[in-house]
């Protein structure tokens, strides 16, 4: 393991062990134990979802079947939520065989048929509540409620995410998109039945006060994006660059978009114009001292999750000491 | 191995073996043996690198570190060539060691310095010819490749990127405009000396006449933007998604930005328009007949080079059978 930032191979993943730990328990304050439900898709780190664990969050969410086996197999399986469809189930059958609870969301009579056809015993209804992506017509959730039951299913509530009111707007604007999206779902909720209402993340935690519990995730990383929102939670991690070539006009790092994602916009570097980024590197202009060649570069992704996934590990750091370094041991499906 | 695209796990890369050979074979027609140095950071995959070595091309071109030594381990090392400047060329020393060829650019005192901390033997002076990334001035070439050699290294000439031009203009602005990059390639070349001229992509493989041998990587599979240029080569992969949900409105099938970069815009699917891609997701809109939960859909993404880079494997096809799997075994730095 390297022992300084000086010494990690680039391009690499640095995390901020006491932000990101800082990060954690911000979150626990404002939502403690069970009414947060970490979604392990921003992070993708088995280590990360220990810390959230030992802050009091027993339940997780995951986006993948590979997410919802690694963490079982990290012995982090009290109460796994599958929040998306599936229609092959039978890699769950076999998790919910090795002793972990594994619930999962279905919108539709085949995803409930894929279900059972998996040996998965548990289920949330997924009810669209605005974001044009999975879930029913909250009209037919009942029924599909009903049908799941009728086949054996434990139906344990029902799922809505708002991902369409995460991003920017005025505080009391928000507050009520999300309790327009939200009522639809607590409407649903009365004829589902179950304990749980579940949706919500990182850009909604505050403003979704219907749910039962929240699924955010990103809050633990961050990113630019995110960065833009007024909450207490800080940059947590950066994507680590070696300044490889340097003009008058413009410097290069080796960290490019086969080292971060492109998808919400450009980068961020403290003090540079980013200009482009393409595949293995990133041309900046600094504002003041250009860095030289051989010189280290902290680059803030605009979208924390799909950049972790591009990443095999992340270096954990306390300012240039390199602390740990963790796999990231849920990528793939 | 699934032993058919219905039987593949998604979402995936799948390679239609039969058009990436046609590929293959279109490009050796027109650039044989060592006029082409198959540029191996599109597909990162040796079984690909197997069979263009197969077509008769020797060399290869590496974007990465961890590219030359899965080249070299492979037994690829014939003449491999990092074109990227490094400053810790300690592993290409090893990979030296083992017996294969390793070139690298150099575009600096500080990366042709590291290049000799590493023990490599060969450069080439990667040499800026109006990209703004790496690349000296082409003033500077001549006394870099002086200073490399009086340090005892083999400067076997010149590299010149013309990553600007690579996309659709009409012909003969583009011929015109890589003409112009290349004459201050080739007026450097005078005073550097060395037997390889070396750049050119996809996009100017034609147009470029004037280096010796052309980098070129994506032909063997191909995207969407490539796709809008005029070329013999036809889409050979696909990101493979099945549709997990389905309304009236709308579709959404398995594979989001996490299974395709987005950094050239949206993918493609034939017969239908794309919403919006998410984490996971595709949302997308059929024109005709609309996909039904359970079906497959083949998506063509804009950029190949970073959307192969998020995958373990690819599955080689033959119409509907699988034929073959091969891991992405160039992946990561």
């Amino acid at each position: 393991m390297p022992r300084s930032i000086a010494e990690i191979p680039t391009p690499a993943l640095v995390v901020d062990y006491d932000v990101m730990m800082c990060n954690i328990a911000a979150m626990s304050a404002v939502l403690p134990g069970a009414r947060l439900r970490p979604h392990v898709k921003a992070h993708k780190c088995t280590q990360i979802a220990r810390r959230q664990q030992d802050a009091g969050h027993r339940g997780f969410t995951c986006a993948t079947i590979r997410e919802v086996e690694g963490m079982a197999a990290a012995g982090l399986g009290e109460d796994l939520l599958l929040a998306n469809e599936i229609l092959d189930a039978r890699r769950i059958g076999a998790v919910l065989a090795s002793g972990a609870r594994v619930t999962v969301a279905v919108d539709s009579l085949q995803t409930i048929d894929a279900a059972i056809g998996g040996g998965v015993r548990e289920v949330v209804i997924d009810v669209n509540v605005g974001l044009r992506r999975c879930g029913c017509a909250p009209a037919d959730a009942a029924s599909l409620a009903e049908h799941a039951r009728g086949r054996g299913l434990r139906v344990r509530g029902v799922m809505g995410y708002e991902g369409h009111l995460m991003m920017t707007m005025p505080d009391d604007r928000k507050r009520k998109a999300v309790e327009e999206s939200m009522r639809a779902l607590l409407d649903v909720h009365q004829n589902v039945g179950g304990e749980l209402v579940t949706g919500g993340g990182t850009g909604t935690y505050l403003a979704n006060r219907w749910v039962t519990e929240i699924q955010a995730g990103s809050y633990v990383l961050m990113d630019s994006q995110y960065g833009e929102l007024d909450t207490p939670f800080a940059q947590a991690f950066w994507v680590l660059g070696t300044v490889i070539s340097s003009n008058d006009s413009w410097q290069v790092a080796d960290a490019g978009l086969k080292a971060m994602s492109l998808d919400h916009g450009n980068p961020a570097i403290n003090g540079a114009d980013v200009s482009f980024v393409s595949d293995e590197h990133i041309t900046l202009v600094a504002g003041g001292h250009a860095p030289m060649v051989g010189d280290r570069i902290r680059i803030t992704p605009s979208h924390v999750d799909p950049t972790i996934a591009l990443h095999e590990r992340m270096y954990v750091v306390r300012d240039d000491e390199v602390i740990d370094e963790w796999p990231v041991d849920l990528r793939g499906w």
